[in-house]
């Protein structure tokens, strides 16, 4: 598939440079409107308004939508109001939205300036909807039916309108505006006959989520239906728009990638990797070492109190680094697990018992084993074999006790603090590995000073 | 939603345990598959059986198609001949090779005796083909026109054979079973008459996937391209089958999870989080915790043979967990963005060049003001606030310098190793936080006892 794609991008690049536009206009009009935006955006500013004029119009909005905001403003501050009009009436509401949302305030008076009343209204519907809610991303154009039209009436309704909706697969049918039944497309071509009535075939068990529902959910649950489309309801249950898959497939990236990056510490970016700036990844990352950083000071003050201790048996240093990292690792694999297993909607706050006697035996089995292989390492490999008399089985027995320790607690903090978060209404994926080895490293410290001085009568 | 679901829930409980089944029978034929299997999961095991003999066959095969496989194994186990026979009538192949795959050997034979013939040799078919391959999620039930049908033939063609197909929405073109076109039923019903010949209206630009392409790949570009279905076409370009969008979706979300958990140094795991048992918990964690403590010795190593300078300068040991700390979290920022990059598509190897200028360039500003917050820091509140007169300046200038490098480093190693990985035909996931803090926290000890021999003269 790479390969199809990079001959294309090679000869459509070549065509623009012999300047053979009608050759290139032929190739163009088969081509598929993602590919059509991704070939322009490698291609130089000043040659996307010449390939993007030579596209058909309906062509030409699809591929728009697909291009991103850099690119979407250069070629709106260049387009004519005619051309921009052209381009605007081809735009599916929830694009038109998406758009008015990203582009500066004058360009977005030139948007709907070209608008029709219609399409502003709704607009404006959308817009007004919170950020990552349902109404945000939904779009108004659907296929709605009544009860009481037969299946002939219905196909040739989606015939004469469907030109202009999103999907025309699933219809809705209403009854003064409340949604009371969805039918298919798939049902209709499958009936009988042409004269079956529709509230006979319509399946009236509906799931749907409210404009308020956030992106995320309405997604999850398109997934696990499998549906094509979600239908949106205001708190009045009255149908308002629909959701299709593959916004929400879209969306599903979007919040796995922020959760992802709020995972490793980072505030989420807005762009592609290759879009952001260093001096956005700068402001993205550095907070959150800077936090995490002086936070570290507590390590460093209870190094500082055993200072003493630590004086009289240096040895106990080397395996400071050891401890603290498998204890940082053990409780991140627990923390990740919960924060994936909520994203996934498996786990509720309600499963606290559950996870954590889970957790605590899977902990003692790694913690105990870890224990035993640790202390055979440290006293024969680094006594025995190595020959360091300071490594005495004592101090074998401080690191794996305090190994043992450490990695149950570990792990019992990592799989509690993203449920807790959770419940506080916090997003659990900041309870992820950086966070947690913040505290893991000072826990681990004090276990690790706590048997030395106990067993080594510090 | 959940409300809805959790009322539904008790509602069919009460009626299972009251023993009203023609109700319970009027309320399940209302409900989505996906709910029923839901419930049913959450039911004891002997009410299972009963519960599903309730349901009309076609609901019965939908809901037995989302339930667990150990549900599914107890359902099969307790059938007649005669039971199985119709559940699997009623199964898509794609679903059917699913269930051979995950079934023990003695229930696998029970389930091909039922099949028919033909299900039987697609079934077969299916499952030649590599894990995690097109071919291996693909059905072969999909709606093929001829070139030179007319629009009413083809929707003809549709309503007679389409009860069987997975999707009818999209139907691909076929000349001697090559793949030379698709079209959609939306553009079947909205052509201007039924005599429109489908040669004329295909869309000839074909973007398909072979049988050999990974499940991923063959989900990211249904979700770039938003299709219904992927046609898979074997070697010779002859439509075999389609990938759905529903099982797409799946897909994206199985590989996620999968890369979260190997980014947080686990084997993936089989089940969902209540599902997997703590000593499948341990298997999946414990071989990496141990990696990755056998792996620190090397930090040991280092502080061990540099034991003699930290015994003269003892404080520098409460500024290693910082140092540790500090660097691990920005490699692993690195990493996680530019794996999560990479496995979305929006990089390759040969963009080494502009990744390694932009991390270099992030890593500076990063660095530099840690190290002057880090420089104000140590010296400020350590020395002059908490009054600690072992923390000198110089200390301070050790410990700042040491930081900048190490961040420095920490991100272009971040980047890097995931970028090889890919290139070497690993997964990149697996050079996330874990494996890359090991490095670095050798690393970091390195420069740091550099800078401290060098300046503090040890």
């Amino acid at each position: 598939m790479n390969e199809r794609f990079e001959i294309l991008e090679s000869t459509l690049v070549s065509l623009l440079k012999s300047k053979k536009y009608s050759t290139l206009r032929d190739i163009l009009v088969t081509m598929n409107p993602n590919d059509i935006a991704q070939i322009m955006g490698g291609l130089e500013e000043e040659r996307i308004p010449l390939l993007f004029r030579l596209l058909p119009k309906e062509l030409a909005a699809e591929t728009f939508v697909e291009m991103d905001t850099d690119a979407q403003e250069m070629l709106i501050q260049g387009f004519s109001d005619t051309e921009l009009k052209e381009i605007v009436d081809e735009l599916y509401v929830d694009d038109a939205a998406d758009l008015v949302e990203e582009m500066p305030a004058n360009v977005v008076k030139r948007i709907l300036k070209q608008a029709t009343p219609e399409m502003r209204n709704s607009i404006n519907q959308i817009l007004r909807y919170p950020e990552n809610s349902a109404g945000s991303i939904m779009t108004t154009e659907y296929v709605a039916l009544r009860p009481d039209m037969t299946v002939g009436e219905s196909l040739k309704q989606i015939r004469r309108k469907g030109v202009d909706k999103e999907t025309i697969y699933t219809c809705y049918v209403t009854d003064n505006r409340t949604l009371i039944g969805v039918v298919s497309v798939k049902d209709l071509l499958l009936a009988p006959t042409d004269d079956v009535v529709i509230s006979d075939i319509m399946l009236r068990n509906i799931i749907s989520v409210t404009t308020q529902t956030d992106q995320e959910e309405v997604a999850r649950m398109l997934s696990k239906y499998g549906f094509l489309a979600m239908p949106v309801v205001d708190s009045d249950n009255r149908m308002v728009g629909i959701v299709t898959f593959d916004d929400a497939m879209t969306v599903l990236q979007e919040e796995v990638t922020e959760d992802i990056e709020i995972m490793a510490g980072m505030t989420p970016s807005e762009d592609s990797y290759l879009k952001t700036t260093p001096w956005e990844m700068f402001k993205n990352r550095f907070p959150w070492l800077l936090l995490l950083m002086v936070s570290a000071t507590f390590t460093g003050m209870i190094i500082t109190s055993f200072e003493s201790a630590l004086a009289q048996v240096v040895v106990l240093t080397a395996f400071i680094p050891m401890l603290m990292g498998t204890g940082g690792n053990s409780g991140s694999q627990s923390s990740v697990t919960v924060i994936r297993a909520l994203s996934l909607g498996e786990l509720k706050f309600s499963d606290m018992g559950i996870v954590v006697w889970k957790e605590l035996r899977t902990s003692l089995l790694c913690g105990i084993v870890l224990g035993v292989a640790c202390f055979g390492k440290v006293y024969l490999v680094d006594n025995l074999l190595m020959g360091n008399p300071d490594v005495t089985m004592w101090i074998a027995l401080v690191v794996s006790l305090a190994l043992v320790v450490t990695v149950i607690l570990a792990k019992l903090v990592g799989c509690v603090l993203p449920l807790v978060a959770k419940k506080l209404g916090f997003d659990p994926a900041v309870m992820a590995s950086p966070f947690i080895t913040t505290i893991v490293d000072a826990l681990s410290l004090l276990i690790y000073f706590m048997f030395a001085t106990m067993i080594l009568h510090l």
